[in-house]
């Protein structure tokens, strides 16, 4: 086995401190990454904080992963030591359900194991559940490692592995390109990473905000238009304009008024997790054919093309790094939205 | 102008009466019809009860008509006098806007004629508002008039030109056909017709009813499966089962256990109009990338593909033929589902 630094979380109302955990032996297919960022995502502070219930302490959340490959298995073909390489939101799944087969591991519905929280093994992961990036090394095995090129610096890749594949995913699956008019809702961590992709693959983007106050920022990544959606001349200004709309906001929203800003055939996709159900009026659908759909994270290939088009396109995420000490604060600064626009963890500092 | 007869509405609550009605000129492209049948449909009573707001009255409803040509207008190519034809929701559109030029004039937004209730102008429809097919005579654009193939009764036709075309767009848009899991909800008017168009593309057709009353006639319609949804055992029997599912029932279902009926990438699609909001919890739609749609009826293009479509597979609805002042005891009939599966007033009795 191999002893690794963590920052780990062991209540619910707890603070991260600075522990020592095991990672399993390197079995002939896996891969031991070095880490060197992990970004934070807010779903890190619903399960260190037990919001969405069932979170398993000791945590150690991260998801968000970029390193470099230490050791390989025996049988490792796909990656060789000193590889720059990243994990996401999944370790493991089935590989043998209808999802896996189509390369969509996110939706596997034989046994997917999340990169943290997840109940395992011993022998796959000391402790029963899977541990996360705030850690300077973890143990993956070698088809959920992606490769992370040299384009791209890995502190601001590592936000690409959760929010990039969040936003790249809908926007390849529901068409986004040039003749696309498309929405991010929500300029935060995702939706800033959505309005460069989207600009990269030829869309028309419109940003709509709460407020203008990150109009600069959002121009500047690239959106073609930006509303403030407190504003509601926007609501009729942009009546039926939208082929896709990704909704980040995890915050309740009238969602009527946004159903109306999608055209003929348009979809809007949720890509956060509101508490409280959606809530629409059925005309708004049936009159213009709309749909509203769901969409979580993609699959292991389509976050190597992810990362391929951000390297490619000179994408990465607007971060600010921050020492492994400082996680609690973060997470407070995340949660008032003080955050422009992803904290990463420099796991040298661990 | 062309005197006809009609039965027509004063009131929210009052009764259907026999009048006598004027139809405009013929005008270059118009085509005359001496209609033969027209169905009643549940929109015809919501108008006609003003349940939606708005109707104009006297009121004549009627948006599933079947009929002859009896005259066209000089410029007109299409039809000729003799010539089997329908007429179905709508009777004009812009034929400038996105969704004219796409062929789908269901979704017109500028300036679309429903057939019945219609502001238009005097020489349009002397009394300003269009009146439908509950008469013996009705001019409409040779655009939006579609030919009946031999094959098919003008009877069994009739509840086609609303009722068949609001199942087979979206049963056609959402791909349904072999290897397709195909679900419908409710056995009415709308759905019986969806089982017998579902089951000739080739998907795998479940009609979901409340109970399993009507399940010979779901069998022999088509359905390979039936299921009621008053047993709770239906629903976990049948998770992630389907890739399209079409609820023609109005009424408010639980939404959160159609959707996970889902199967990866599913679909639902609401096809009536139920007075209060879908409600739909966002995990459900995210864990499978599920969708929630709408649709209405479809292009005349694709009305005149489901009626050559029907001809050719020997589709036609299942029938009740009435006499004209029997309307109102047809909509009673109706509202106690008391109707196997749709009436059609013989025009020849007002």
């Amino acid at each position: 086995m191999t002893t690794a630094a963590a920052y780990s979380i062991a209540s619910p109302d707890g603070r991260f401190e600075k522990t020592s955990i095991e990672r399993r032996e390197l079995g002939p297919h896996d891969v031991l990454i070095d880490i060197k960022y992990a970004g934070v995502c807010h779903s890190d502070i619903h399960t260190a904080r037990n919001e969405w219930h069932g979170t398993r302490y000791p945590c150690v959340p991260g998801h968000e992963i970029a390193g470099l490959v230490a050791a390989v298995g025996s049988e490792v073909t796909k990656h060789k030591v000193g590889d720059r390489v990243g994990v996401g939101c999944m370790v493991d799944s089935c590989g043998k359900c209808a999802a896996c087969l189509a390369g969509e591991e996110q939706y596997c519905t034989g046994g997917g194991v999340p990169t943290y929280n997840a109940p395992v093994s011993e022998s796959y992961q000391p402790g029963g559940h899977t541990l996360g990036g705030y850690s300077t090394r973890v143990v993956v095995v070698e088809n959920f490692v992606v490769s992370i090129p040299d384009g791209i610096g890995l502190d601001v890749a590592a936000p690409l592995l959760c929010a990039g594949i969040t936003l790249f995913s809908p926007l390849r699956h529901w068409n986004a390109g040039p003749g696309k008019q498309v929405a991010i809702v929500g300029m935060g961590g995702l939706g800033h990473v959505g309005v460069k992709i989207a600009r990269a693959m030829g869309a028309e983007v419109t940003v709509l905000s709460h407020s203008l106050g990150k109009q600069e920022d959002g121009r500047r990544f690239g959106a073609h238009h930006y509303y403030a959606t407190g504003d509601t001349q926007t609501f009729k200004d942009l009546r039926s304009r939208f082929d896709l709309i990704l909704n980040t906001v995890s915050a309740e929203l009238p969602m009527d008024d946004y159903v109306r800003l999608l055209n003929l055939d348009g979809t809007l996709v949720i890509l956060g997790l509101p508490d409280n159900p959606v809530k629409v009026q059925p005309f708004g659908l049936v009159g213009f054919r709309r749909s509203v759909a769901g969409s979580m994270i993609g699959g292991i290939a389509q976050t190597q093309e992810m990362l391929n088009f951000c390297a490619e396109h000179g994408i990465g995420a607007e971060i600010e790094v921050i020492v492994a000490d400082q996680i609690d604060r973060a997470y407070e600064r995340v949660l008032s939205s003080d955050v422009r626009y992803r904290f990463v963890i420099d796991a040298a500092t661990m």
